[in-house]
Formats: C-alpha cells, sequence, structure tokens
C-alpha cells in the first residue's frame, strides 16, 4: 500500500563519519522523498485504509513532518486533510504542508496544544483523527524500516533512533526485537525534551511543563501511555543529549556525509558524540529520519 | 557484480523545485553512497572483472570522483589502486581518495595530463588501465541507472544528464533510446568546458585549450573519438550553460530539495533555467551524479 519512492532508502557506511566518531557508521537516509522524512511509509498506510473505507477526510496534529506526509498521501487520493500545527513550527514545514494543499490551521502554543486542537476538529468535523505514534498504521510504516534494516544483513550491533512521540522509535523497535535481537535499540531524545525518555526510565507517564530545544520534530510533553507500553518492551536504551551536541551532529553530517538534516535526524549521532566509549569500534546504523530545516537557521547553527 | 549500496537509486518528484522551474522535475539521486557518486555502478563491474581475470592492480586518470569509486571498489576486493590526478581537484575528492587506501599521484596540470600520466604508469607497472567513457564498463555501469529509469515507469519527457567523458551520457542514452525511446536525452556541460558538446555538434572530435568551469568534474578537452560516435547515437540534443546557471542550479537544489550537489550535478537544472520555454510543463529527469564539494567554495557560490 505504500508508494515505493517511500521505500528501500539507502543504506550506507560512511567511512569518514565513522572515523570522526570512533566506530563504524552507516545511514539510514528517510530524507530523499517527496517529504523528506520518513512519515511517508505510515501515511501512505493510514490514507489507504482510509480510501478503502471510502472516508474522504482526515485531521492530525503535527510538528511538521507528519503534516507533510499526509497532505501528500491525501492528495494522491484525493482526500481532504487538515493539518494543525503550532506558529511555532519552521516556517520550511508549514510552507510545504501548505504547498501540498492541505489546509493548515495554526495554533498559538506548542505541539500538544496543535493535538488538542485536533482532537476537537476531528469530533466537530466526525472525521478521522490521525494520532501519530498511538495510531498503530504510524507505527507500523515506521517498522518497515526496521524490515529493511533487518533485510541488510549486515551485522550492526546499535541502532539508534530519534525519540519524540514513539512511532519510530516502537515501530523499527518491535522489528528489531523480533528480526535481530542482538542489535541495541537506543532511543535518543534532546534534554531539553525529556518527557518520553524519563518515562521509560521511570516505568511511568512522566510529563513535562514546557521543552527548550531546537529539535522540534520531537519536542512533545505528554507521552501517550499506550505508546510508553511499547517503547518498554522494545527499547534498550534511552538517552538525552544536549543542543551542543545535536548541532555538533548536524554538523559532522554535513561535513562528512554531505547530508543537510534537520535537528531530530542528528539525535543519533549527537548520542555517539556524548558517549563515545559506549560506541568505541563498534557497528551503529543511525537513522536520519527527516531533513525538513529552515536554511537560514540551518546556517547559523551548522556555521557557528 | 555491483553492490547493491550502489543500486536502485532515489527517484522522486520535487513539487518545489518543479515551482521554480515551471515544470515536472524528478531527481535521480546519485548521492546517497558511500562515495556520492554514481562512479561506484561502474568500478564495481571493474573491479569484479579484474578479479575474476587474476589482476591484482589497476590505474585511472581521475577528475576526483571516479578515484574515489575506484579505490572503494578495489579495497573491497583487494585490489592494488592508483589514481592520478590534478593538483587542482578539490581537495575533498583528494583527500577521500587517499583515505579510500589508494595510491594518489599528482600531476601538476589538468585532467587530460593526469589522463597521459596514468597511460605512463599503466605501461610501466604492467597494469590495467581503466579509462573513463572510453572502457565499456564504465559506461555499462552508468547504463544501470537508465535501467531504473525505464524500470520506474512513470512517464518522463526528458533526462537532463551531466556530460564530461560522455560515460554518463552515452550509457544512460543508450538505455533511453532502447527502452524509453520518446523520452529526449539532453546533454549538458559548462560552456567553459565545450569540447565534447562542440564535438556532437560538429560531428567531429574539437579540441580546446584550455577549460574555465567550477565544474570540475566534467572539464575535459580531448574528446575520445569512440565515446564521440556512442554519443552521436543517443543524445537528443547537447547543450552548452554558463556558470552563473550551475551556481544558481546548486542553490535551488539545496533550497528547493536539501541536497548539497558539486557543480556537475547541478547542469541539468541549469539548462533548464537557460531554456524555461523548452521546457515548461514537461516532466524532466535530472540525473543528480555527484555531491563531492569542497564546503569552503560551496559555501561562497550558493551564498554569494
Amino acid at each position: 500500500m505504500i508508494d515505493p519512492v517511500y521505500l528501500d532508502t539507502p543504506m550506507y557506511r560512511c567511512d569518514a563519519l565513522g572515523r570522526r566518531l570512533g566506530c563504524t557508521v552507516s545511514v539510514k537516509l528517510e530524507t530523499a522523498n517527496p517529504v523528506r522524512s520518513f512519515k511517508g511509509r505510515g501515511t501512505e498506510l493510514v490514507t489507504g485504509l482510509l480510501t478503502r473505507q471510502g472516508r474522504t477526510a482526515v485531521v492530525c496534529a503535527s510538528a511538521g513532518n507528519l503534516g507533510q506526509a499526509l497532505a501528500w498521501s491525501g492528495r494522491r487520493r484525493g482526500l481532504d486533510v487538515t493539518v494543525v500545527a503550532s506558529v511555532r513550527a519552521p516556517a520550511a514545514k508549514l510552507d510545504r504542508i501548505r504547498a501540498l494543499g492541505a489546509e493548515l490551521e495554526l495554533v498559538d502554543g506548542d505541539f500538544e496544544m496543535a493535538r488538542e486542537r485536533a482532537v476537537r476538529i476531528a469530533y466537530e468535523r466526525g472525521i478521522r483523527l490521525l494520532e501519530d505514534s498511538l495510531d498503530v498504521e504510524t507505527c507500523e510504516g515506521a517498522a518497515t524500516i526496521g524490515l529493511e534494516l533487518a533485510d541488510v544483513g549486515s551485522a550492526f550491533d546499535a541502532v539508534l533512533i530519534a525519540l519524540g512521540g514513539g512511532a519510530l522509535a516502537t515501530g523499527v523497535g518491535h522489528v528489531l526485537k523480533t528480526l535481530v535481537p542482538a542489535a541495541e535499540v537506543i532511543c535518543v531524545q534532546p534534554a531539553g525534551a525529556p518527557a518520553l525518555t524519563r518515562s521509560w526510565h521511570e516505568r511511568r507517564v512522566v510529563t513535562t511543563e514546557t521543552t527548550d530545544t531546537i529539535a522540534d520534530g520531537v519536542a512533545g510533553r505528554f507521552p501517550i501511555p499506550e505508546v510508553l507500553g511499547d517503547l518498554l518492551e522494545v527499547a534498550d536504551d534511552a538517552v538525552l543529549v544536549r543542543e551542543s551536541s545535536i548541532i555538533a551532529g548536524m554538523r559532522l553530517l554535513l561535513e562528512n556525509t554531505g547530508l543537510v538534516v534537520e535537528p531530530s535526524a542528528a539525535l543519533g549521532v549527537a548520542a555517539v558524540l556524548e558517549d563515545r566509549d559506549r560506541f568505541a569500534g563498534r557497528h551503529v546504523v543511525t537513522v536520519v529520519c527527516g531533513g525538513n530545516v529552515d536554511l537560514d537557521a540551518y546556517h547559523r547553527w551548522v556555521r557557528s
């Protein structure tokens, strides 16, 4: 059901990056597609199912990437797509959601407020609410990345996964724990948006009052209990990284692999930078999950 | 025989870029692999055959990308690889050739002088000389891109191909003229390195005294007669573009697709920029053939 443009994405060793990090590094590249993130895998599943059910509209809250992907998949299938996002989301993400023909509603608050508003719209209009990480299609979409990693067969020791709502981590993690159980599944979140990581460590939902990170794609405050339950089953670890490490990670990816990535996609490299001993000599895969970034901000970060 | 890491590369429509160019644009992305260019397809074939023949060494002249690819493929198969390049080739390319374990010999001249020196080394050492564009494996490697384009099945009207020595154009062009004869095969070369394009138009080998272009990957002066013969059979057109258009092309690719590319990889976009009417409303595929660029130079170009 997933358009092939989102599948069988490149995975390759980056020797130069590995030398800088003291380990073998492979990237699984999820940015070389029409929406520049892995989210199309899940929205293809959701919209395919909606079409089969004869539904004509769908709404989601989004930090920016899910909204683009849902707009892309919905346009392809003639669905009315509404996306609710924060006014503070990167302009690049908001512009592309609009350009894909979705109705974009902005809330003067953070992602959690966008979630509330999306619930209300779904209720008022009687349309399907797509909830990232909670709705199984979003996890199943991400899980296809896990299938592709398992298929490669090249031995890797650990997979570093950006942790936001949790769909990517639970989807990929579930597959890996089944097919490649020896590989460590390590979730990485910014220290400035630590709710789900703290929840994982405390084995109960922990919320935060605010978030403070440039990694806009993973800045949630209210972990979803069901997602935490799944994450406790499939993640081997969840770590927090500093903003300076995220920026250093973006810079290393640019200088050593030529990839322009959004902050969330540099979390894996940031995790290696903060704990080199843990990864020394091992083969790590980092999922480069998104490349939607405002270029002005990007240049400020990587050149500073 | 080709490592899968070089095959089935992403091909996708870039709506934002298309809007800027007034046509539908798809990119065929050849930079998301260990050597960041399409050249691995051909060097995998060459080194695979050499290994079968029991050969242990190979030498090539390179503007930088072929050398990296040959070093990568040779390392994998235990071959001694020697690369001859110009001292003026981008440092990024030279550094990566060395990092891949090849012996790098620099000549104080341009690519054509590197070619002469490589011939001499092959003769003196009695080892295989790999000649880009002349040796059929380099064209066959590039031809696999054509097979993948033909496989996609999505209708495209024209394919824009960077023209340097000619392997990419003849390889891809040969397949397309066979399998997708309706698609126009358009070669693009910098006006500052026009030898093969002029030769194509005059139907005889035309050489130039010098080259003057930032597109270091395609800056030859002495077209190979056999390659010209092939090109006359498969190319529908060959056009020259200005340096300013190449830079504008790199900038558009960065701003609208998030891709950092070397100048040669922006030739297709440059061709559309210089002749918008020709491509208006049509579906063009541009092969993003390489991403090995010195970042300092890149930033100077795209930010100026």
